[in-house]
């Protein structure tokens, strides 16, 4: 498994299903990547990995265009890949697993709906110009408008993905807004955000807040009730479902047709969205990353 | 596996997924189903597979809304349930297993852009209220309007989904635009009614004709030079996934957290886009259909 920021927690629960599916199958699970948001750094790693010749590889690639060259030569040398998470679109590589975040924002319109009794306004907080946060904010948006007639969505907060800007973002719509009645903030820090300015505003009881991702600190404040839920990706199911994948390709265990291989033909599915799962008060002791 | 219209060829190959990867586990499989498009056939038939306990069920539903009690029956029974191909959205199944057809109409446009040379007038036969085709025909136009800045959609036509009156709409839309350079038809049929429009209209040289599914006289055409591709669903693929993922809840072989089946969390992903397969002259013996 090849990775970016490889210190990141969210890549230890990827990781844990990559090696949990390995153990099924007797296979060495490898974790290696570039240590910072770095190109160059990844490209260095990929091609190392590469040049051990592993019998399969997962990798979350830190800029696409830059990842396809290496990714193509591995499946060229026959090595089967499978990006997770972060894409790779224009590689020859045959499936995505990851989590579709505008299915995931409307995850967290339900959930949002369910907690403010479906009418109201609410607002959302997102980041212009990431992909990911600007795809959940489009969900969340078209989840009210389809589903949930009574509820508006009356703002929307640009933030920086910090949670200093989502709190000044979050203190200026609650002040702009005064019957809000939810907040739907697109990561973790722009939930903490969001939190301290509802509270700022002593507006607890009438402003609730979901959240996404799940850090410690985002859980304790769900335990306190200061939000009511958060939307956690499958991490672990990226991992598990991957390695899956490598090892039915590797040992060509499907015949979709007979000649695939030779003809190229894919036997993966070409998307899986390894889907959230809702956390609450009820079920947040599940989450915490062990330290 | 339980489907409605069971004695449809599509399923066949579909079944064979779910065999061969049945048989890597040691599990019997047995397909049944609704003869009939028949709402209370496909839901009698499936309340006799739930009386049976059954280790695990694979369904197409032919009806989301009507399917989802007895689904739910089988879930609450602790019998893991698969949805493929046709969805029930508001039943409590943890996945669903299809052709994302929305992405596939992009492949299709993709692959006539690539035949016509990316730049003309084409055109896109689909069926007004059937979701399958509406998706297919919108990621065509879609995919069209984002990447081929040259090429315009002139024309869609709407047909029953039989060929007699796509063979109509494709004549019309061929008099109306005597500059059309291709046409996408969201099913078999259609594409056949197509061709046969070209041929008339004797303009197989100028109208190149990208069909979808892969019946045998489609195959036929392509190798014949009539059609220059067809975009053909994963059905394999849906029935080995399938049989996997259900493989693995029932033994609860993953570990997304401590807890995770007492907790309701889902250990599957949500959603699987099966992908298609672009045939065309050089690999249409592959799928012909054994008879």
């Amino acid at each position: 498994m090849v990775t970016f920021m490889s210190g990141l927690e969210f890549w230890k629960s990827t990781f844990k299903g990559f090696q949990d599916a390995g153990k099924l199958y007797g296979i060495k699970t490898v974790y290696t990547g570039a240590q910072q948001f770095d190109i160059n750094q990844q490209v260095s790693v990929l091609e190392e990995v590469i040049a051990k010749k592993p019998a399969g590889i997962a990798i979350t690639a830190v800029n696409g265009k830059a990842l396809a060259g290496p990714i193509n030569k591995a499946i060229a040398q026959g090595i089967p890949v499978v990006v997770f998470d972060s894409d790779s679109p224009d590689s020859n590589r045959n499936i995505i697993v990851q989590t579709g975040n505008e299915s995931a924002g409307r995850v967290a319109a339900d959930t949002l709906a369910k907690n403010i009794g479906s009418s109201g306004e609410v607002a959302v907080l997102y980041v212009a110009g990431t992909p990911t946060l600007e795809q959940r904010a489009a969900g969340f948006k078209a989840e009210m408008q389809e589903k949930y007639p009574n509820i508006k969505v009356v703002a929307s907060g640009n933030y920086s993905g910090e949670q200093m800007d989502a709190n000044k973002a979050a203190a200026g719509i609650i002040q702009a807004n005064p019957n809000l009645k939810g907040i739907f903030a697109g990561n973790s820090p722009g939930a903490l955000g969001a939190i301290v300015a509802v509270k700022e505003a002593n507006k607890k009881n009438q402003v609730k807040v979901v959240g996404f991702d799940a850090d410690n600190s985002l859980l304790d404040a769900i335990k306190a009730g200061d939000a009511v839920a958060t939307i956690a990706q499958g991490s672990y199911n990226m991992g598990y479902w991957s390695m899956n994948f490598l090892f039915q390709e590797k040992h060509e265990l499907m015949n979709p047709v007979d000649g695939w291989k030779k003809n190229g033909i894919n036997p993966l599915p070409s998307y899986v969205d390894t889907g959230v799962n809702i956390i609450t008060k009820d079920n947040a002791d599940l989450f915490y990353t062990k330290k």
